[in-house]
């Protein structure tokens, strides 16, 4: 649990502050949680890290996704290249972002991105952006067919993911980080996922991804319904859902996630995937919530899900279904401007301003 | 209407960036937009405004409000002293902060701001902050008994806040402004004015405002009700329910709205009151909706009505109810972002990602 004294004490400061009790609403409760956590109020908010975490599914093998498997590697690409859409936000909001490969076809970005980005003529740049490379394996396995990942293979990525953050943050310390993903395919495995963790129906889950048509819709449904029956998964063993479902940058995030309550890290969830793996995060060590901050409420019926098992509540409704954590990117402003109005708002009586009637 | 040209190059742009195609969801609608009315994708956001619009309201001697009438005058001193939640938010968004009294209770600032902030010793200052002039009375009449401003005042406060815009965007050249205000017991003359346009229930449209409790909401909406049955406005003369139920600071911000269609200049509602006064602008001129953009959806009931009215989806659901241009300043970064999105990504093409199956 978080602090109950700091808890207290903030919500005293937050109704001393010059506006109506509860009038910035969520912001408040942010800003709360943030006093919990940081225990300082002349903390600031500078160093800021975004994830995004990178694997191929099996899956992608039923035609469950509107986009070949290929663009999992070519986004990559994209995201270092400065391309994507969270290449830009980052840039804008002035965050680092780290791409990690946890599980994406092909050899290692290290060994292969210069030739990979700069074969073409004209493209020969001085200096190669990074991908960071923690591979388990070059894609999980088809879960109609088999578990995507053995146990031991899914607790690697979880451990890989700890120790990523554990290295990244002794150099950056991090005030707040965005946690989000890339690997076509994983809205099913996600979906499989928050399924098998909420017991509610796949129809009322399952969303349309990259852009499925009403058929492919529907084929992605009866798929992720056949597996579940294929693969019986224990709901109260958070582990094997992921295993059994999951993906290596899933389980990888759900390591950021754990490393990140230790570490205590605030860190924002961004869609469907993103979540999946917080609330893996959460099932194995409950306390581990209270470090998740919600950011949107993607267009993915199963965000909404997720985001109620974790009892948070997104700010941003802005139809976003892209994933690469550009929800969570996009919600920095809103956390670090809830935390400045904690810090910096005046009092009713600094301000010589008149009380509640 | 916006150049349909240039929206629909928008959309072509939009769909050639390395991303899903509407998978940025309102986002892709505010660069749209964004693009049609600047008409140069070079365009850069770099000068922002906040407009901060202030007057008291006669209706407040019927017991609207939670909190008393001078406080409008205590938080104007507040703004320009960087104590209140826009005052924050302002300095953190590198937005300039315009605040100009249009009606409040009391002498213009220009002339006691000195003997009202520094009298105290310790607190004397060398320059003095600016709250602009542009009052037209001090404080508008109780609606209930009669109409709150003649229609010549209403008409005078337009056009002060048209002339208010005009000579400070040409010092400014404005890329982007955020519309707020301050006013003891104007949530319920927003209200009233919302209940007359939209043709709702008063009870549907009626909040808590500052933080009203369950008898004091009651006379709220019973006060509304009487008021309207009393001065009978013509639903379809927006300048008529504007001065039998608004207030000042109210047609100020219509002037300035309607100002921001001419000059082009893309401006974002906050919440109940902002909204309000928007709608009067769309009302005088339709097309001045173009230049509109939604920013957060308030506690406050009457706004959805406001923003479904002028067609426009609030992005931010952060249950705000603070006024002042806070909800505004706070989707500043995201229409910023929005916009940067939609110049700096990567096509499919420049960056080899392969496209749709």
């Amino acid at each position: 649990m978080l602090n109950s004294d700091l808890l207290r004490r903030a919500q005293e400061r937050l109704d001393s502050l010059t506006k109506p009790r509860g009038s910035l609403g969520e912001l408040e409760e942010i800003a709360k949680r943030l006093f919990a956590i940081y225990a300082d109020l002349n903390r600031e908010i500078s160093s800021k890290g975004i994830f995004v975490l990178a694997g191929d599914h099996g899956i992608t093998e039923e035609g469950v996704s509107a986009y070949p498997q290929e663009v999992t590697r070519q986004m990559i690409l994209n995201f270092v290249e400065g391309g994507a859409a969270i290449s830009v936000l980052a840039r804008s909001l002035d965050a680092k972002l780290f791409v990690a490969d946890f599980g994406v076809i092909g050899p290692n970005f290290s060994n292969s991105i210069g030739r990979e980005l700069y074969s073409r003529p004209g493209r020969e740049h001085s200096s190669l952006p990074t991908v960071l490379d923690c591979k388990i394996a070059e894609g999980t396995r088809n879960f109609l067919r088999e578990d995507a990942m053995t146990k031991g293979e899914a607790l690697e990525a979880i451990q890989s993911g700890r120790d990523l953050l554990e290295s990244l943050h002794a150099e950056n310390k991090f005030d707040l980080i965005a946690l989000g993903e890339m690997g076509i395919g994983n809205s099913t495995s996600a979906a499989a996922m928050t399924a098998a963790f909420a017991g509610v129906s796949v129809e009322k889950i399952t969303g349309r991804g990259t852009g499925l048509k009403d058929d492919a819709l529907k084929n992605k449904i009866s798929i992720i319904e056949k597996s579940l029956a294929a693969r019986k998964p224990d709901s109260k063993n958070p582990v094997e859902v992921l295993s059994k479902f999951g993906g290596y940058e899933i389980a990888g995030l759900t390591g950021i996630y754990l490393a990140a309550s230790d570490l205590k890290i605030p860190c924002v969830i961004d869609g469907l995937i993103s979540g999946a793996a917080a609330l893996v995060a959460a099932r194995i060590q409950p306390q581990s919530r209270n470090y998740f901050f919600a950011s949107h409420l993607s267009e993915e019926p199963g965000h909404k899900v997720i985001l109620d098992e974790l009892k948070l509540h997104p700010i941003l409704h802005g139809r976003l279904r892209l994933g690469e954590a550009s929800g969570a990117a996009l919600a920095l402003p809103i956390i670090q401007n809830a935390w400045k109005l904690f810090r910096e708002m005046a009092t009713f009586e600094s301000a010589g301003v008149s009380g509640k009637n």
